[in-house]
């Protein structure tokens, strides 16, 4: 039995007699496979990174494991149509918090065609891909049972300084309610999401050494997803802090050069991270000023 | 007496009725102010540089010494005009090889003008600037006292492909004369020049260090120099290997976010400079080939 995943915080959406992607209850996600270029592109990136054995399993484990193509009823109603068929990320999460970065200060690979790339660049310039590597696409985070989830529009996300940037990074590993979102964060799960030998820094340095090194993709447009579980957190339990690589319609060959357009965006991440952990509670006193709490 | 710097390899030069900069022979170096917001940015990054506490001196040694600034004759003869006057890096050199490295796949600020953005963005992605993270801006190295300096055009060096970037890097530290540098480059200064705990790469892993932290200064279109004395290669000294940041009429103010434009071209390059390091022959068939040598 197919279904709408429940937690997407960006790309395109099924319901509606839209098409987008749909999961069963085995834990596989179905991306429909985009008729242009992008989908031949992204089937052809799965079939070569999955295959590839220089890739570590340190690394590979930061991608959706994949499992081919097959014909499913897309969610559109328009019949029978290719989908890749992937890890559903989310599988045995109750209430994850999820923030969807789109990575890179541009998202435009240099072959792409001039029609796509003005496309690009004028989005790279009206959100924060430009000033800070990286732009937010999508995000939910969950409050308690009564409050559900918060999950702000998501253009709203994409062109915040930097300053505002790491305010949602703190609301991001918060104790507040989805009701309280307006509230200065209390930064009560920095340390066990964010921090320790197993949280998402660790990863994202992780993931950085193999950017440093590598030289045979190019993750344009490509996204990394932040999950964790709130409810194990407020029960003092390991919360599952979790980094996933997803998206990857325009990756293109390295040709014996570094990702250093994912990897500068990514490094500017982990700084906004690091300072988060080093000083949690610094902006307090402008949150608060901002919103007139006290 | 002021005289035309012999070891320039980049940028506006003097002679011939032309405005540059000028040595004298204490080892200064006179920059003529540039008359736009070129002029007053690269003034106002020099005064806040060199009166900044935070930057500590294994850092703040990459960059030239600063004077302050004072009127002198023109080069090109219209009288007394405000020059920056910086250290003259190429002092105590006696035949320097030296590298011009423009830094960053933009080399342009967000909040350029948009006539600027168009024409840099043209050149960026006209040159190796947008797929490397970098470009050579100039080179000269030196041969020997018979062939003296192999000094290629310096726009026949800013558009080649990684390969070929990495094979003049090779060049720059091999024993072959000027008028041997159509030769497979015998990479025979490789270790004394990159490598070792003083040599380049280690500084500009130092310098790398830096750019994961720092937020203050984003530095657009800046270049790295890098040099050595082939003399005192040849003859088993320390070659004097150093790094050193030059340029900064487009720094921009960092905005609580590292410049992870910069960053991504150096770790590029850092990336291209190990591999000379741990394979400094694997290209020699390919050399060979190309210009039909063996």
């Amino acid at each position: 039995m197919l279904k709408i995943p429940p937690h997407q915080v960006a790309g395109h959406q099924a319901g509606n007699g839209k098409l987008g992607p749909l999961v069963d209850e085995s834990g596989r996600f179905y991306k429909p496979l985009q008729g242009d270029e992008r989908g031949s592109n992204e089937l052809k990136f799965y079939t070569s990174f999955s295959s590839d054995s220089r890739i570590p399993e340190h690394i590979s484990k930061f991608f959706p494991t994949f499992y081919g193509t097959q014909l499913i009823e897309a969610s559109d109603g328009s019949g029978l149509k290719p989908h890749l068929v992937l890890e559903d990320l989310s599988i045995g999460r109750v209430n994850p918090s999820i923030v969807d970065i789109k990575m890179g200060s541009r998202t435009w690979a240099p072959e792409a065609s001039e029609e796509y790339i003005q496309k690009c660049l004028k989005k790279d310039r009206e959100t924060s891909s430009l000033p800070l590597g990286f732009r937010l696409s999508g995000i939910q985070i969950y409050g308690n049972k009564e409050s559900g989830y918060w999950k702000p529009e998501r253009t709203s996300m994409q062109n915040l300084p930097a300053e505002e940037v790491k305010l949602i990074l703190k609301k991001f590993v918060s104790s507040n309610t989805s009701t309280g979102m307006d509230l200065q964060p209390d930064c009560a799960f920095t340390a066990t999401v964010y921090g320790g030998s197993t949280g998402i820094l660790s990863q994202l340095l992780e993931m950085k050494a193999w950017f440093e090194d590598q030289t045979t993709y190019h993750f344009y447009s490509c996204s990394i997803l932040i999950m964790f579980e709130k409810g194990l957190a407020l029960e003092g339990q390991n919360p599952g802090g979790q980094i996933k690589l997803i998206d990857f319609a325009h990756v293109t060959e390295g040709r014996g050069v570094i990702d250093h357009n994912f990897l500068g965006g990514l490094c500017s991440l982990i700084k906004l991270i690091s300072e988060i952990l080093t000083a949690p509670n610094e902006h307090k006193s402008l949150v608060s000023s901002v919103n007139g709490v006290n």
